[in-house]
């Protein structure tokens, strides 16, 4: 074996130089050590020989990133865990960019108000619903116009100078799903953000909602995922107007008509005709689409049920105007895969890959054994650099050959994989740089790939 | 009014110098925008008159941190889950540093693993279950120790190798409380930190156990609030050994026993003699505390029922050995202020303050007027200093006195204060600096306050 600190020392001086003194093998995530329970054939209880799966479904179950534990209810493990974190980060940073603040309402909702809305019965079967001891009954909220109305209904002298209100949440939705399937993208339990908005006027509530639709474009943009925005159906939510954003994908289960002249788009429910509503063209194409985010006019719907009123500069009460807006968020994770993975390798939008950078070390006893304090080294100093903290996974397993860790990093779909093989014995050592986000392979010294690396932003 | 952005670009270049030519006026966090529900009296259903209360929850509901929407089930505000996300991101960095690995099991677990291990009975009337469209039971999950144990006896091919792994989760949890109180204390939906080992044999399972320990000694070290550690009744957890963390406090529902000479601690329940059983001493101190946190050696009673086993070196197959650690997330805020707050003013842990640091502007219209803009400039300044990243508040509230405002800031118990005010009009403007965390008020002048502010660790 190789004594792997002090060859790293020696490495760091090499590399480094004089600022090499300073240098400490820091702990970066490890194969090896990592849970990925790994799934071949899925447990997937629900899944008869038949019956349709989705890509992103075999691959997070194959690739143990997802994992079913009853039907349509997964474990997230600790790579989806990953994803999901740097999600929730790009989601908060975009709401709060537009003036959005973070609560966190109970799950369970008093059925009470699901009652006054009328919704505990429209809801009709989705609708999973609990008794507590003193027989009181409680919705496992699918989402929360009911209770967040209540909780503004009941604010001491809510003025208009507060308004508009913007709060959101991030937490876990239920739906009892007659058919849960294609993992993530229809689940029972999902992770979703649900944001509700409060406003003055008509008019106010339609410049709030195109605000928070402007923060859905720059997230969706960040995600380089390819969508698009279309006038959605208001169902069960209800209100005056409605927009879904979809990732085209043959998969989804949203017929969607696009105007390839002005771009218009709808969901077939609200116009299954070939004719453009906005600019009259005849030639709507179709497409499917996986539905990632939903935003609501609302209107007084809630508001004006369970008394959330405001007061006027002049004293008089209003009802407010409201609206709701979600994202799918542990939906997300799936559809994106969907859209840009191919049948058998991963492929994420680049800022929620569950790691950025997987760093390939040699298998122990081969001949480039040697190496193996250079793969920790680079890794580890990688994962001090700016863009990737603590965002650097090092394949340090011992018994498997390069050629197969390449095989999985690629599969995994993590955007940049350094492989440190043969032609790291060189005199000046090399290392091969995979960039998944370019589809591009270079030779690098380990100046250049750090070079490199710190050129691409995360 | 004041042009607060034209006036902030020159006070940045007198006290920036040629560096203030890049400085902006970034947004910051103000009282004025934020959603705070403050609630007097408290709009607490359960709360009868004669009832007792606690000073956590009576403080949370009025400063509008907490906010009860049904019996036993709160809304975290704004304020409320910034201190949440502190908190988690602590937990999250210490387990880490001991090799946990975050995931996220389903808020649902099957019915049937709770009947396997028996706890579907012995649970009693506190577990809250639903049915699901096709009859099938579920058990809103107020521990995980059936869901991981199933996840990782569907684990192909776990090895000694793969030992000991480390899981946990910050998730939603539920108790149908006979009588849910005192707030977060006590409430029936709840978030919590579970932790979840396996190992192979009894001895590595106490090195783990061991190894948690003091990460949780570290997390409570870090929190800076009085705790003990305690022999704890290991419950309908089951297992061989367990301890309780515990804050002493007089509300604490827990009654224990610490021995003043060799410091070793028992819950009552397991030893209510006055004799210390480790060192024989007869003078066992009694105190009561608040559980914060409780650590369990299970040994086999979940992994024989539910057949999680690895494989040895031989390839003989033996029972995982197996460790529970929970650390009440939610509880701990509410518990820390009950140890460390007065009867009238919130005292945090300083790490887990809503804001580190509140500024205090004059009121508009006030002969300090022309001072808002230092203020303004004061607050985007510490905002972007690095210990207090984002974590700045700025009371703006035009119509408030300063006088008002830092009363509400001390009673918030925001760990420093800034009041820009008379002094700040002088020559050479000076600010005053509470320091909560040292209970000092101090005249300085900006850069002062800068260089002290900058030498606080946060």
């Amino acid at each position: 074996m190789i004594p792997i600190q002090k060859n790293c020392k020696q490495l760091a001086k090499f590399y480094l130089g004089a600022t090499g003194a300073a240098w400490e093998l820091k702990c970066v995530s490890t194969v090896s050590s990592l849970f990925q329970p790994i799934c071949l054939p899925p447990k997937d209880a629900t899944l008869k020989k038949d019956e349709p799966t989705s890509k992103s479904q075999k691959l997070f179950s194959e690739l143990g990133i997802v994992r079913q534990s009853s039907p349509g209810l997964f474990t997230l493990t600790p790579l989806g865990v990953r994803s999901l974190e740097k999600l929730v980060k790009i989601v908060d940073e975009e709401l709060k960019n537009v003036g959005c603040q973070k609560l966190q309402l109970p799950i369970l909702t008093a059925g009470n108000l699901w009652k006054k809305t009328g919704r505990w019965e429209s809801t009709g079967l989705e609708l999973l619903t609990v008794k507590d001891r003193h027989g009181r009954d409680y919705v496992l909220s699918p989402t929360h116009e009911e209770a967040i109305t209540d909780l503004v209904a009941y604010l001491p002298q809510l003025t208009h100078k507060q308004l508009p209100l913007k709060l959101y949440q991030i937490t876990s939705k239920f739906r009892d799903e007659i058919k849960p399937r294609f993992g993530l993208l229809r689940s029972r339990e999902f992770t979703m953000k649900d944001l509700y908005t409060f406003d003055k006027t008509v008019e106010t509530a339609q410049q709030t909602y195109e605000l928070v639709c402007k923060a859905y474009d720059t997230i969706f943009q960040r995600l380089n995922t390819p969508f698009v925005k279309v006038a959605g159906s208001t169902g069960n939510i209800g209100g005056l107007s409605s927009h879904e954003y979809h990732f085209p994908s043959s998969i989804g289960e949203d017929d969607l008509r696009l105007c390839p002249f002005c771009h218009f788009g709808t969901n077939a429910e609200l116009s299954p005709l070939d004719a453009c509503t906005k600019c009259g063209s005849a030639n709507m194409k179709a497409t499917k689409g996986i539905e990632v985010a939903h935003t609501f006019l609302l209107g007084t719907k809630y508001s004006q049920v369970l008394n959330a009123f405001f007061s006027s500069d002049d004293g008089t009460r209003s009802v407010c105007q409201m609206g709701c807006y979600g994202i799918g968020i542990s939906r997300i994770l799936a559809a994106s895969v969907e859209v840009l993975a191919t049948d058998s390798e991963i492929r994420w939008p680049k800022l929620i890959a569950p790691y950025s950078v997987c760093v390939v070390a040699p298998k122990g006893g081969s001949k480039e054994e040697s190496a193996i304090a250079l793969a920790h080294f680079v890794a580890s100093q990688i994962d001090q650099m700016k863009p990737f903290t603590q965002d650097v996974i090092l394949d340090d397993r011992s018994t498997t050959t390069i050629g197969k860790k390449l095989i999985e990093a690629k599969r995994m779909g993590y955007p940049f994989i350094v492989v440190v093989g043969r032609k790291s014995m060189e005199q000046v050592p090399l290392v091969e740089l995979y960039d998944l986000t370019k589809n591009t392979q270079n030779l690098f010294t380990v100046a250049q790939l750090f070079d490199y690396l710190k050129m691409s932003e995360s």
